[in-house]
């Protein structure tokens, strides 16, 4: 059952007669069919009318046109305009690219264009290096994507990915202080998105790569990292490894349990259910059983694509066999990236003592929590609507502050282990429990904590720039 | 002999005795050696000492040394700290991408990311066309180079070349509201430029070229035209010809001659040499000669490249030929887009009476105006410490935002040449005069009136995406 968000929240500009109850009806009227009414402004007044603005969430679009209709069934009440906020708020793009410093007069020109800016640019190609400290390369990500694995829309192309790509620049600007430039592009192979992002490498300092379906995406990340010396990055895999492994580590201590001895069973061998598990077992996990369509991946297996073969090498070590129902019996975790309603609360009660579910899937969980209370240790979804969101929002502004922070050419395994560690510890011990296991997307500081934990792992690693 | 500017300025943190006689000596040094002291900031005070921060225009490296070294030599005054604030105002870049609305609590984050935006990105992906209205397509411009003709740096490559970007950006946003992006790229061939720029198209509302040399700038600029259904515009080429233009117009009036009766003289064969014939010619212009290092480009001519042989047959009407002293005796106009220095005052004295000179050549030009002083009618240059500075900025921050405002799907002669004539209208005929043929740089209101003509042309011309 969805709830009235923001998302599917409409503006009503309506005029309505300056008398008692006139304006009570209206708003019982949209909350007779469910519309959440959140904010009254007046805009006008004057005679027998106030013209007001009203801001109404609703939870979907046709509960939206419901609300609509309604409000403009009523008698003596006219319906002037009506906003869907959401496009409003995209209306003309969501980011601005501003001058640090105003360029108000010849002397301001004079610096930041001709002719001052000759000689920083014969600096520049003298010691290369420099670019890193005099141009917008110092603190800019490129969001790249070429638009094939969209959110839960999938393959819709480069401009329709657009505003996804923004609002991921939002974030960073928002959350990390990094200058991000969405790179959307028309492109038809992994080659060509390769070679692409090589001839824009001047101006970034690294590389977030996004929504780049796989198997593509492997090949993409792997060519580029090896290219380029500045930090590559596929949010959708690693992001999602280092905020699933922060909440492991920390449902552990929920829990009572120890990382080394789960039993983890994982729904999803698409991008993100690979890259977990390689993270998992690169933080010490042992005891991994990835579950496809075709039930649990193990040795042997007949007729699996190159990622599903690492897998059937590197994970299951008792080699268990059978439908995710099956291997799921006994174990400490289940972490779902796949589809909607994959368990039932009948599933969840076969697990061990104390488990720990993670139902991933968005919108709709592998299993929803409302079946979990009670059966399981520790529950989280990926939905800002239950407790313990599991975002990748808390990983990667951090991640990519801190490669840039200290010059890093790279984003490693122990630069992403100590990312995760570092989301662990934002929550603090005394807050620490089966609703609280990751900090919440909005709380201060946690990108700040992420950085500085990369920054060090990578001056440790010997791979930055500058010390 | 140059003077103090901006470009070249330090600043200078001293520890200054806090007596009588102090401050002076210190600035009496600076002054001794030609600095220009502009501005003085108190930093820090206590004790017997004043801390203060001294900025100091400067006319080269060289002077900025000898201003350091005359401060550095005073007795009981202590230099803290000199920095160079052409370098300082580059540190970290010039740009900054901003959210435009604030991302402050989850109601916005569904708005502007998910799960609202989903429906943005399911409309784009419906709807195509929709990218210009809800995305940063609508109001963002690629600013593209490969670095191999950077100011009159030359080939300095894709990343040197970032600082220039940077600043055009700076100036798209100050002077028209557009947002920038620079786009340098580490390619090597025109094709590379074509498809990467393509590639790209998806963010981009318009394209504008910049400091690739010739003669790749002319295939990659007709391919791109060719191939995108967003404007693409060199402005090298066509802004510098669009200013020319509307100088031309306004010259003409202070001398009282008409555009199509002019004998002009043209040095430089180059990009910008070309589009100016071309522009010229297409404006009624009729008797204009090229001349480059081989002298006059006349029909018949042997060994011409084909810009130079596109020159043999469309100018030069009475077949010329000679050197550009022999060509430019009892002519009307010379405008230089060359090299330092080709004319003297004698030169200018050959010329028909009431002539027009615009030497165009940055920084040192083709003939100095303190030359052509009693012998010219007008007299023009690139630079911004004489009179009648003919720059770009007037020309392309105009031009690109008429072209987004009515979605205008190329940048049409008809476009550029009602962007001429709006750079000329903007001098008012009670200020117009042998000394302001152009409104400066900085004048208020001339991108916004460019800006309107161009739309207007566009929407006549009927390639406007929406009226």
């Amino acid at each position: 059952m969805p709830t009235p968000s923001a998302a599917f929240s409409l503006r009503i500009r309506a005029k309505i007669p300056n008398q008692p109850g006139e304006f009570a009806s209206l708003a019982t009227a949209i909350g007779a069919v469910g519309g959440s009414l959140v904010g009254i402004d007046i805009v006008g007044s004057g005679g027998p009318t106030v013209t007001r603005d009203l801001v109404v969430f609703c939870d979907s679009v046709e509960h939206a046109s419901q609300v609509e209709a309604a409000a403009r069934a009523l008698e003596g009440i006219e319906v002037m305009e009506v906003e869907d906020r959401t496009f409003a708020a995209h209306v003309g793009g969501k980011l601005s690219i501003d001058a640090k410093t105003a360029l108000r007069d010849r002397d301001a020109l004079a610096m930041t264009y001709t002719p001052g800016v000759a000689r920083v640019c014969t600096a520049i190609s003298e010691h290369p290096e420099l670019v890193h400290r005099y141009t917008m390369k110092s603190n800019t990500v490129a969001v790249v994507t070429d638009g094939t694995a969209v959110l839960g829309l999938g393959d819709i192309g480069p401009r329709a990915a657009l505003p996804v790509m923004e609002g991921k620049a939002v974030l960073f600007k928002t959350l990390a202080g990094i200058d991000a430039v969405p790179v959307c592009l028309d492109v038809s192979s992994p080659d060509e998105i390769v070679e692409t992002v090589r001839r824009l490498e001047p101006m970034f300092g690294g590389v977030n790569l996004e929504d780049i379906a796989a198997p593509h995406c492997f090949e993409v990340e792997r060519r580029l990292t090896e290219t380029l010396s500045i930090p590559v990055f596929h949010d959708d895999q690693h992001g999602t490894a280092v905020v699933v492994l922060a909440a492991l580590k920390n449902a552990c201590r929920v829990v009572g349990k120890d990382l080394a001895d789960l039993r983890i069973v994982l729904s999803g061998a698409g991008a993100a259910g690979m890259a977990i598990t390689k993270f998992l077992l690169s933080a010490g996990v042992s005891d991994i059983v990835a579950v496809d369509r075709m039930g649990a991946i193990h040795r042997g297996m007949e007729g699996l694509n190159p990622s599903m073969a690492w897998l059937a090498d590197h994970s299951n070590p008792s080699g268990r066999s059978g439908s995710l129902r099956e291997v799921l019996v006994g174990s400490d975790v289940f972490i779902g990236v796949s589809g909607p309603r994959l368990l039932d609360r009948g599933d969840l009660k076969t697990m061990a003592s104390d488990s720990i579910v993670f139902a991933l899937a968005n919108p709709v969980p592998e299993v929803l929590p409302e079946d979990a209370e009670g059966v399981v240790g520790v529950m989280a979804t990926g939905r800002s609507d239950y407790p313990n969101q599991i975002n990748n929002v808390l990983c990667f502004p951090g991640i990519f502050r801190g490669a840039l922070d200290c010059g890093a050419t790279a984003i490693t395994e122990g630069m992403k282990l100590a990312a995760a560690e570092a989301i662990a510890a934002a929550v603090a011990a005394d807050v620490l429990g089966p609703q609280e296991i990751v900090p919440s997307v909005f709380s201060p500081g946690v990108a700040q904590r992420v950085a500085e934990a990369v920054a060090d792992a990578a001056r440790k690693e010997g791979i930055t720039r500058w010390s």
